[in-house]
């Protein structure tokens, strides 16, 4: 749902202007320091808690409202999406919910309201640095926050499923999402970018195999060496090589 | 489109049993003896090809829904499909070739209709032995053939990016891919394997170290000898490992 087009008096939104039976979810997972996080927002006075989201303009490149909707929804900007998966089963269809947020927000939709039908969704995933990143709750929502990917609250239709495939897509394109991730568009030792894929595939890897697995793919640059004090101790710092 | 709901005669087709904005469209790639083929409709007196597509029935999953249209329209069953992509660019909308295609099939579209209006699209890929699959033209196409990937017509819509990106994604996949396809549901040698790989990824690759690669991924399973009559010179048989 969109601010420009859904003021708190509600009564005259055109929802004209938006594509009928798509929506948008998006999984923003965060990392820092061992910890990988999910973004979810808490909608007004409801107690309902899922990914932010939002609708497709009629004049829209699915993309580009990919990102105008977590900027709307988050306040994050620029961040590299990644598509992954339509959802479409007939399960995730629940029209109460919405209902209820409408409501909440001024709305009395007509029984054969957009919103009120069944619409399948098409869902994005980035991975960020949580401490960099200052998510804004919108006017729609009580919070936007982050919550250990292990301990999240009840989420609206089928929003857990697409959290679990958002992190097998990340899992399976972990090469990719670490370069994404802001953090280590800087520099960083090995030892780190080890924690932080160990953080992401839940597992220990072995030091010198995935150091010799980095090495060889190309992709690092050896950019120097981390100043700790003690030259002969001090681990080597990496950088991604840019294309 | 759906034979069950679009009869030639049309006029009195309800549409209304359909999601309106999203499509289907299924990128088959067929492979047999160092060739890649996939599979294009040619529309009925219109000279229009493309992939084959339709819609989903609002009480019909999306997965279901994909199975459906391919077997509606390319006689095609029991084929493993992989989403990969939903593609929803403004580019994609051209509402001229569908308005055609309708009245070639009896039909006089108002001009709200939602086949003329803008719709994104959730493609599936699958890799099968075209050999042994024996597509059919539906009613409303006057063929239903492969085609060499490198000598496709001009197609319909984004019909092309669709297949690129189909690429794209099965070379991504490959190892999942090739136990997906039937012909490898069988025994074959490892050359036989390694010959699918090079199609497929379009390179050529150095047999001791795919070789090596595949028996250490304990995927396959070694079940005996090829017979060519000189016991000694005869190559190993080998299948996937069934999970």
């Amino acid at each position: 749902m969109n601010k420009d087009q859904h003021t708190s008096e509600g009564k005259e939104v055109d929802w004209t202007g938006f594509l009928p039976g798509i929506a948008i979810d998006c999984v923003m997972v965060g990392y820092n320091e061992k910890q990988l996080k999910v973004l979810i927002l808490e909608y007004k006075e409801t107690g309902f808690f899922a990914l932010p989201g939002g609708f497709i303009r009629r004049n829209e490149n699915l993309d580009v409202a990919a990102q105008r909707v977590l900027q709307k929804r988050t306040g994050l900007e620029g961040i590299q999406l990644n598509q992954f998966h339509t959802f479409g089963s007939l399960n995730r269809y629940a029209p109460e919910p919405m209902r209820k947020i409408m409501k909440k927000n001024g709305l009395q939709p007509a029984e054969d309201h957009f919103l009120l039908q069944r619409f399948v969704s098409t869902a994005y995933y980035a991975l960020v640095n949580f401490e960099q990143a200052e998510p804004i709750a919108d006017f729609l929502s009580d919070s936007c926050r982050w919550y250990d990917i292990n301990q999240l609250p009840k989420l609206l239709w089928d929003h857990r499923d697409i959290i679990q495939k958002a992190l097998e897509s990340l899992r399976k394109n972990i090469d990719d999402a670490a370069v994404g991730l802001t953090l280590l568009d800087e520099e960083y030792t090995m030892r780190e970018l080890r924690t932080l894929y160990e953080t992401i595939l839940d597992k220990e890897i072995n030091r010198s195999s995935f150091h010799r697995k980095m090495v060889n793919s190309g992709r690092l640059e050896r950019v120097g060496k981390k100043s700790t004090g003690k030259a002969h101790r001090s681990p080597y710092l990496y950088k991604f090589v840019s294309n």
